[in-house]
């Protein structure tokens, strides 16, 4: 039995993406969350994840006595202890692409992971549309991930065909093209539906929506609701 | 045979990564260099690397007609190919935690990364100091970077044992720690000591001495001599 440390559903994008893989793969795990304080650097966020991963940060995945940070290699981890399940896609060259884009995802397209934070209960049209007048570097980040989108294999997949750990990590960039409505085109609408069906992203989602929790400083675009 | 494309061997910090993993591990390959441009924007660099690889960075690798980006997906596929070899450690303990550390250096220390710039031929002690005083997230980066460090099995270990894709993620630290002349410990400073003895590194750092070319972007802290 696993344990995932994750933060609030609703807000952790980088928690969400092996949640999503555990999930999907129906590896036995227990969720524990550690949810971000109301105000930064207040509370007992980061002293309770100082006390399991000294890089501050979930998620953190534990094997019994392994201790496991850092989303990508948590993802790693997992498939090679599950083999048989295809965490990855099982045809070598998906394989390599889907390891690609994972990738250049861990790493990169930060302009819309600053701009667009994610906020799964959210409804910001408006904020989206300044956004995507105002900031070129988002709209060049969203046109490569529609190019990355439209390279799978056919249009009612996955990103490498079946769900893989590739598909979890462009998730949270579905719930942030809905939360800030960007205009975008068919085929991606098409992959944004696809993953809207998959069972995991639907528990993920339901989950957030339950949530309480504001988190006044990831909530920039917005007031707290009285 | 493979081939990689590398940018300059003196600023090139993520063509650095693979390039010593193929070294070390002697697999058979071919490097190609697309350098820098003079200043950002001008020259072939962006187009003669955009007709490889759709999201225009390097490095990148060719293995027949399999394309792959990103330094940490191209490792993670030739750790693969390659599994008598052990890219990554045999031990699965130390092999949980060169993934989480290579994946940290993958998405993180950013302001060692943008403060610090890989530049292997300059001798920037000065603005090192400077840097050093201003700075607190730099300083933030280093220290985090020398827990890690101080976490290997034994001091005269590489960082998970034996040289692994960990260490080769890490490398553009060893010679910005020099470049720079940050104030580093003991522990730290063997570790270095051991990195500079491998021929891999030793290579890659001559092709870098024995490079001409300035590239003016890159240089932020100093005039390129008459
Ligand atoms: N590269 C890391 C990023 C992890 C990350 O930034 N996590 C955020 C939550 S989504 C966090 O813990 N932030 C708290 C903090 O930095 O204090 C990964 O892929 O897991
Ligand atoms: N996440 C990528 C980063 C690659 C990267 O930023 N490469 C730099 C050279 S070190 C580049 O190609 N820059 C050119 C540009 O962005 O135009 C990786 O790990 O390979």
């Amino acid at each position: 039995m696993y344990q995932l440390y994750i933060a609030n559903k609703n807000y952790s994008s980088w928690s969400m993406r092996p949640w999503l893989v555990l999930q999907a793969f129906q590896l036995p795990f227990q969720e524990v969350m550690i949810p971000f304080p109301f105000e930064r650097n207040t509370g007992t966020f980061k002293q309770e994840v100082l006390a399991i991963n000294p890089n501050g940060k979930v998620p953190v995945l534990i094997d019994h006595d392994l201790m496991l940070w850092d989303s990508l290699a948590i993802c790693e981890y997992l498939a090679e202890r599950h083999p048989d399940q295809h965490l990855w896609p099982q045809d070598v060259r998906q394989r390599a692409r889907a390891r690609c884009i994972a990738a250049e995802m861990h790493s990169g397209f930060s302009s819309l992971r600053n701009a667009c934070g994610m906020n799964i209960r959210a409804h910001l049209a408006d904020v989206g549309k300044r956004l995507w007048q105002d900031n070129a570097e988002l709209r060049q980040d969203v046109a490569r991930i529609e190019q990355i989108w439209s390279e799978r294999p056919e249009v009612n997949d996955f990103l490498c065909g079946e769900f893989s750990i590739a598909d979890a990590f462009y998730a949270p960039v579905v719930t942030r093209l809905m939360t800030y409505a960007l205009p975008v085109n068919e085929s991606t609408r098409q992959y944004m539906h696809t993953m809207l069906q998959h069972p995991a992203m639907q528990l993920w989602m339901e989950g957030a929506l339950q949530e309480q929790a504001w988190v006044n400083y990831l909530e920039s675009y917005q007031q707290q609701p009285l």
